[in-house]
């Protein structure tokens, strides 16, 4: 019998992944934590392999986490930017992709402000391809660490109430999270205003699981899990939000808000993080706030999927 | 007796390379090939020593191949780039290139868009430098891949009748071939607009043996070899150039001029291509181009070069 | 008993460092000079350890020193820099440092245009934060390569006239070579127009030991070392300096002024030059001026810091 890794090649979005394979994953990420514990935080798993960093869109933590995720395992990094390239002469993306196809390139990490950009990339590589975010659509990696996080401090996934609150409608991050948490047997609660949600009938028809919620505080209610997103200036402009200050009155993440809460429900957010907006600087620093642990447990998770798609 | 080899410090242009010497680097080139089809692609040849890659261009793929070739053989690679450096406080390129020596550089990689350049940097530094691309002048790494390519596809480069087609006029890649091509017995054929070839009679000057032609069916008749050179819009906004449309007519590489070669006449392309403009997207992917293989073996024959200026 | 080094975590300035101390740094500064005299300049002590370049600021040597240091000693390093980052996001300093912390920095190496910005950073930082220039604080790597630059030539610090002729008073490097200087017993005299000097109380308040002089013969009589500090053309802009060419009449280093000292007396410049502004060319390639040298010594320097700060 052949295992669901042993076909996999490309790790685009979650929608894909079995509830079996994602077990896996968790699995081996918490051996790829193991290494990182030790004093020489490396193993020479991919010596000699060629991983590419396309990032086509600004990004600290999520370049340097796959950065550092394939030194630990011995790989050849190569960071490629849109400054400084060829794509400022013209130079399509499939183009681009040949080239690094041909130079020797056997995984190829992606972020594009292009909804479906890897899998156009994916259609033009014959290695593997890993979507670090891709437009409003999936940012899987984000979702794996966020499903390792909840699971090694809680024990499970099956059966707890995720409440995801924010930006739901322009969220990669959440999109991805729907898929695998649904999957693991989550139960979701999306809560947004209006306007930052879109129509609650696209959500539920695509996870029928999921609960719909304009009230923080109703959402809230008996949460195992609470995941922040950022809130973007810039949907201000768009005449999204009022402003900053009315969505953080509503919605934000502040101590009283939570003080209802289990001492156990872990406080999430994928960062970067408006303190002060969308999350209370009281509540980043809470005893159950997870955020760090999130950023640190992403370079495991990295090197396991890493791992796994270079076969 | 004491080889060519052991006395050359820098690789400038191919003006100033034998037969021999060309020979032995495409020899060096094919072991080096072989350590890339390894599953570890790596060998401690050159661990501790430190290249600098100097892009005042942009560019992908010639920046990424170096970089590569240097990781293949363990060697430090450095990245400098014009932005976000001193040379943003008004350096020089000769104080820039001083201070890299003192900091322990052993090998600079440098592309410029002054014709000469290079040259500039050997004046002053120790260590050896490769051409990356300076100019119109020259790029010797191309060229010398370009060799590598038809010698291991034909098995010889002598007698071959060998087709530049496109912006002959302002292509180092075009010089650099043309000294590496007649240097190893090919038959040259030049084809271009005047606009983009200039005074026939400075190319029959320099290089006795090669053939002027401006008409593309003509010159085609016979070619073992085909090269099609990118066509840079600047040329057109320059006034060279009617239209791109118009040059495309004349001398584009459409698989109705190509019909009439045999099979084996290799279809190459110093990339990034123009598809639609220089060459159709049909003659890209024929059995019988080699524009990928091109790209493959220039990491090979960097992997070559560095490993023999390193001494 | 506990050494200094035990305590050590930081290094921001030097005005926190014993003599003790910094004798030490010197001697593992010659320890890691020979491991560079090696044919394999690298050796395996800090494998697997990561070390983050935070560059708010351009700057070529002091990037690529810091890389080259921690490549020596295997450790990795990632480059961070405010372009094509979270920062455009407007993410702040500290959060920026919470996430490489998370991510699984042990040291961050930084540069930043606001002098005590690595303080912030160490107050939210685990590991180790040496400042690569901060503002016109301090730049204590430079101080402790210059140091380390006298000691090897002259054989003594103690008691030696140290000239700095230039910029006095926007110098981070000056500032911090009067901590490190007078520290050691040296004689430290500063020569500057009175613009670019400040109140003289200012500089005989802090280092008490220290003499001030706006006569550049007067100040060089005696002189063992004499360091030139860049004028930055911004100076004049400011209306700090009349024009850059009466500031070198009466100041600039050149052969007629340096004519009357020892031929052992030291010429010393933190680079990058304005040859024929504060120095003249036929100095900079005399036999006594070890600017190079410094550039070289500034590697070794850099990895004993990052060695004892790793712990």
């Amino acid at each position: 019998m052949i295992s669901a890794t042993a076909q996999r090649r490309h790790a685009i979005d979650l929608d894909d992944f079995t509830a079996e394979e994602i077990e896996e994953i968790l699995e081996t990420t918490g051996s790829m934590k193991e290494v990182l514990s030790r004093e020489i935080k490396q193993v020479p798993t991919l010596r000699g392999r060629t991983v590419v960093n396309m990032f086509y869109e600004e990004s600290t933590r999520t370049r340097i986490s796959f950065e550092l995720a394939a030194r630990a395992l011995s790989a050849n990094i190569v960071n490629f930017t849109a400054r400084g390239s060829s794509v400022e002469k013209g130079e399509s993306l499939i183009d681009t992709v040949r080239t690094l196809q041909a130079l020797g390139a056997e995984i190829v990490v992606i972020r594009h402000s292009q909804s479906g950009a890897p899998y156009l990339v994916a259609r033009h590589f014959n290695g593997a391809v890993i979507n670090a975010g891709d437009g409003r659509h999936a940012h899987p990696t984000q979702a794996l660490l966020d499903l390792f996080t909840i699971h090694e401090r809680l024990g499970q996934i099956r059966d707890l109430k995720v409440v995801i609150v924010g930006d739901i409608l322009h969220s990669r991050v959440a999109r991805s999270n729907l898929w695998g948490l649904t999957r693991m047997g989550a139960q979701v609660t999306l809560c947004a205003p209006p306007t930052l949600l879109g129509p609650a009938t696209y959500w539920t028809t695509t996870w029928p699981e999921v609960t719909i919620s304009y009230r923080v505080d109703e959402a809230l209610q008996g949460a195992d899990v609470v995941m922040a997103l950022r809130i973007q200036k810039e949907r201000m402009q768009a005449g999204l939000l009022p402003s900053l200050r009315e969505y953080s009155r509503a919605y934000a993440l502040t101590p009283e808000r939570l003080a209802g809460l289990s001492e156990k429900t872990l406080i999430m957010h994928p960062g970067p993080m408006n303190e002060g907006v969308e999350i209370w600087p009281e509540v980043v620093t809470a005893p159950n706030a997870v955020i760090e642990e999130q950023v640190t447990n992403g370079v495991a998770v990295r090197m396991a999927l890493l791992y796994r798609l270079a076969g």
